[in-house]
């Protein structure tokens, strides 16, 4: 039987590549990447592009938006050119200074709207509530907000539910799951500060991606400056 | 007392510069207008800055964003070139083909990013639930729901709420309310076909505009071809 068409938001990261792989077993693919002025677009696009290469996405199933009013309006570290320099401190409480004003929400609009075109009844996320930065557009509460705004903002007959099949998994369990079934872990970026070909290894997001493969017993497959 | 700051989304339609001028009583406009690939993209985008220039509203609060990809992915007689011509049926029932897929959750999406960055509490909006023409995106209900996204999926000390102060006007409710206060209805645009100098008279936005002004005993100061 022919597999439905899901959209599948891709960053180009650990998480959005894992559940990649996991929406993959049930429906085609098609993926939506966002540049939104962030400091690595050059990289993430490049990760997106051997993502959709390797799970075999046709041409007019990858969506890349140019969001860069995100970059005008700022608000982030992740957009500030200004950058204050690597923040690594996982033990923070509250909201991080990379947080991108309302991100998910701009992604997942972007993403219904898509879907609603092209007849998909999923959009999956992969976005993980607690062993994350602590963004609030990343919580499975703003997820099920968004599920009712989908209903009442579409057309009746429209049906299409956001997916959070890693929202309770913590980063390892996530790591654990992409190695032991042969996700690309080795194609994704998740670096917030270098463009390549090495991560930095000291930035939030390679904090907590190297913890996660510390925990899991795994090897993380991408280079590092700091190794 | 220096009014605070509150985001008003402006196309450029009567009913944005109406919302625009009972928004402006209280705060201070910054205003976002979304160019998403409509074939009238050029004139609505005039209406925005003759109108932002109508409310004084500073360089810095006028916000114009991208977001051609809704045209890429279609779905819409308002962003397809092979637009099948006027459609004036006011009696139809159900989503008309002018409804660009979720639109209105991608421009509001937008508007929170903007104002939890500005420091904005309020996003007004120009919608209307019954006179209109029955976009499942222009619904109270939808509004609700989205306020409920942004309680969930911004910074918990932000409070944005969107406001719709004519969702429940008629569109003669609306004219009688902007030609009576005032609002420079002259500099507004609403013809979904024509980039001017005159309107087309019987698309689908013009005849719902024409039968207001009618209905409310005012002559449209806007020139048709029509007329």
């Amino acid at each position: 039987m022919k597999k439905k068409p899901a959209v599948c938001l891709m960053s180009g990261g650990l998480d959005s590549c894992v559940t990649a792989a996991m929406a993959a077993r049930r429906y085609e693919l098609a993926l939506l990447h966002l540049n939104y002025g962030q400091l690595t677009e050059a990289r993430e696009l490049r990760a997106f592009f051997d993502l959709a290469d390797y799970f075999k996405v046709p041409k007019h199933r990858r969506l890349v938006v140019e969001l860069d009013h995100l970059k005008k309006i700022g608000g982030s570290t992740l957009t500030d050119p200004g950058f204050r320099g690597p923040d690594n401190d996982l033990a923070r409480v509250g909201v991080p200074p990379t947080y991108v004003p309302f991100r998910n929400a701009n992604i997942l609009a972007l993403g219904v709207s898509w879907a609603e075109v092209i007849g998909a009844g999923k959009i999956f996320i992969g976005a993980m509530e607690e062993d994350s930065s602590g963004y609030p557009d990343c919580r499975e509460e703003f997820f099920r907000a968004f599920n009712r705004v989908i209903e009442t903002g579409t057309r009746p007959e429209t049906r299409i539910v956001i997916e959070t099949p890693i929202i309770h998994l913590s980063k390892a369990e996530v790591v654990k799951w992409g190695m032991e079934n042969g996700a690309p872990l080795y194609l994704t970026w998740s670096c917030y500060t270098s463009n390549g070909p090495k991560a930095c290894g000291v930035c939030e997001s390679c904090a907590l991606r190297l913890r996660g493969f510390r925990q899991a017993g795994y090897q993380d497959p991408v280079p590092y400056r700091t190794s």
